[in-house]
């Protein structure tokens, strides 16, 4: 195998065609950011965005704003928008509410849907507020419901007849290994069962399509590779074929077929926009807004190809150059999503020395350094870089002193 | 009764201590903003928090804004504050989700802690999402729960031994009637009952004290009196002697114990943050925290006197100057929130007219126009060209011209 220089990397940021897109991003200058994954970087739009929401629209239009500026259509119209980006169709998505409570409100719709089964099936190492939601709605279930979570290799064979749905996440937030949607989506429809894909690790990092794997249902993040913002809405999906069958505990005003008649009785849109329900964060959606626009704007097949690259160069170079880690991420591109974990028992100390270089991957406790790979902001030197830093923390000890040997809270 | 001209009305402005607060907000010019009870107007200190939110720490300082900022602490530190605003301690306070999101978790813990009772209690007429949760609580709860919905005359009689919690808003968004909070709370709890208060139209609107009253739980609004943004997040109180035994459907990764451990088993936090669920929108809590820090800056009893003077004034110069409208709102300062409500089949024609005189106020289908009182922005002179401006239109017939006959999809 070849041995790369940062000259290669040059030339490939020199030929990349995505490159002009990282001037839609405002990226603290010196600062090399893996963490994408985690907070998307800042559009430069987005600027621009909130001081038009909040000096014009809140504060000169004020309430006439819901109509005038179309507030109240903002959970439909992102989420068309957004649809694009996954393989759903118009109607078929929502922006609004967390990741979490959008978890919820699929699943318990879906157990309804499938009353007279009993298991939720899921897996253990899933993103923890998938396990803590599903948790959560088996406890307020009747007695008979279960929450099964078993290993991914056993995954298959426990679906069977009293499955009523499958909740997993498209790519592991840990290991960034993706399941094969298509194949586990069969499996569940095979025994009548519903699925839920978490797309938080997908949506804007890979090219999705939930129509032609024949998806029931997903949910996903809207500040990780969509560049929403902290803490942006999370988006939900349904297939249209189940929206008339869907009941939602969470029947907010919002989800109701005539919320401004202010009717004592709920009763359900005639459509996806059953699966809202409280009044949504117009600023919060209108960043977001900003972040699907790129992503929409970008063929998703040349982000994948970037993607690949980069985080296929991080690990030839771990291996090559930093023998120190075990990369747990998977070789095979095929099951790879956009970032790169990597494992060293002083991770929390080494994460500590690279943000002291200006490079910042995060950590994920005990001993998972992960780094995330955004193909529109990330440049190839940037991955030469992170190892050359890592290959001078390690052989400095630097990750050794006692300053960095302190509690991780980071998200 | 004396004869009210508008110097008398400009002489109470001259001599308004919180007059100084209108500069305190972004109003457009010319405008008679009278709608802060559902979309309060923005603080001119927000312009500059958005700024620095959205452009400093997301842009410049990214994922490590959780720690650097404190943004991981923004729901318990404004909660915190908003306490003093509603008579209730440190610790017993969460800004987080919407008020329907909150409402059905406090609902639905209400429901656990007094298992084996079958009732929920509230009242037909009840803001419309507060019932939607309700029922939708209800038909995701066991068989035997079930939500009374009887006349507000009737409430007292209806608490017994079978009832788990009563639901109520102590302003109502449409009459401005207020509860007896004391009264009310005093009687559930006589039946073992726990008690959920709205306090939507009244945080920020007028003194609440929770820990006087002895209240259970409550829920109330960012966006209203609170000056927080369109869709700012919600809050919620839970009394301190209740935090260990809730449990909520909605166990998000916020609450657990140790978000940041990943652990797939969900573990509550040992404090009111176990009542947390997703990753709150950062932005959105930024915003509404300028506007609880100027509530927070304000004498609340000056605020309800003002609000008491512009309410009454409103009232009676209607009366005397406009009897084609019906005030639904009551006389009795001790029982009226800050917004007033006057009925006219017409309504919505002439709410379209104030608008077209650059006066807003709401209307709330079928014949109700309502009209919110904001004692830090709202002057006295606002009230009687608001009444003139009714004179004018009714005078002139303006409402019954077929422009104004269009549907109303307004919040």
């Amino acid at each position: 195998m070849k041995i790369l220089t940062r000259k290669d990397f040059e030339l490939q940021d020199h030929s990349d065609v995505l490159a002009t897109f990282r001037d839609e991003f405002d990226l603290p200058a010196g600062q090399i950011y893996l963490d994408g994954n985690s907070l998307g970087a800042l559009p430069k739009k987005s600027k621009q965005r909130a001081r038009e929401v909040v000096e014009k629209q809140w504060g000169e239009d004020l309430i006439q704003s819901w109509n005038k500026h179309h507030w109240v259509d903002m959970p439909t119209v992102l989420g068309d928008k957004l649809a694009g980006l996954i393989g759903a169709q118009e109607g078929e998505v929502l922006v609004c509410d967390s990741t979490s409570v959008n978890i919820y409100k699929l699943a318990a719709a879906a157990l309804k849907m499938r009353a007279g089964r009993k298991k939720i099936l899921s897996e253990p190492g899933n993103f923890p507020t998938d396990l803590y939601m599903l948790q959560g709605l088996v406890e307020f279930s009747s007695p008979e419901i279960e929450l099964n979570v078993v290993s991914r290799e056993d995954l298959e064979r426990q679906i069977d007849e009293d499955t009523a749905v499958v909740v997993l996440t498209h790519v592991h937030y840990r290991t960034s290994e993706a399941f094969n949607m298509v194949d586990l989506t069969r499996k569940a429809h095979q025994y009548g069962a519903l699925i839920i894909w978490d797309l938080s690790h997908s949506a804007g990092a890979l090219p999705v399509d939930l129509t032609r794997a024949k998806v029931d249902m997903a949910v996903g993040c809207g500040y990780k590779y969509l560049n929403g913002g902290p803490g942006a809405p999370a988006f939900l999906y349904v297939a249209r074929r189940h929206h008339l069958d869907l009941k939602t505990p969470l029947s907010g005003w919002f989800g109701h077929v005539l919320p401004f008649n202010f009717e004592d009785q709920y009763k359900p849109a005639e459509n996806i926009k059953r699966m809202l329900c409280g009044t949504p964060s117009v600023l919060a959606g209108a960043l977001l807004e900003v972040g699907i626009d790129i992503m929409c704007s970008v063929d998703m097949n040349l982000v994948r190809q970037k993607s690949i690259e980069l985080t296929g160069l991080f690990i030839q170079l771990i291996e090559q150059r930093c023998r120190d880690f075990e990369v747990i991420s998977p070789r095979n591109t095929d099951c790879r999503g956009s970032h790169v974990s990597i494992r060293h028992e002083q991770g929390y100390a080494i994460i500590q020395a690279l943000i002291e270089r200006n490079i910042t991957g995060d950590f994920r406790a005990p001993d998972t350094l992960r780094f995330g790979f955004t193909p529109l902001y990330t440049r190839y030197v940037d991955v030469w870089d992170t190892v050359d830093a890592l290959v001078e923390i390690m052989e400095k000890d630097a990750w050794n002193c006692e300053k960095f040997k302190k509690e991780s809270t980071v998200t």
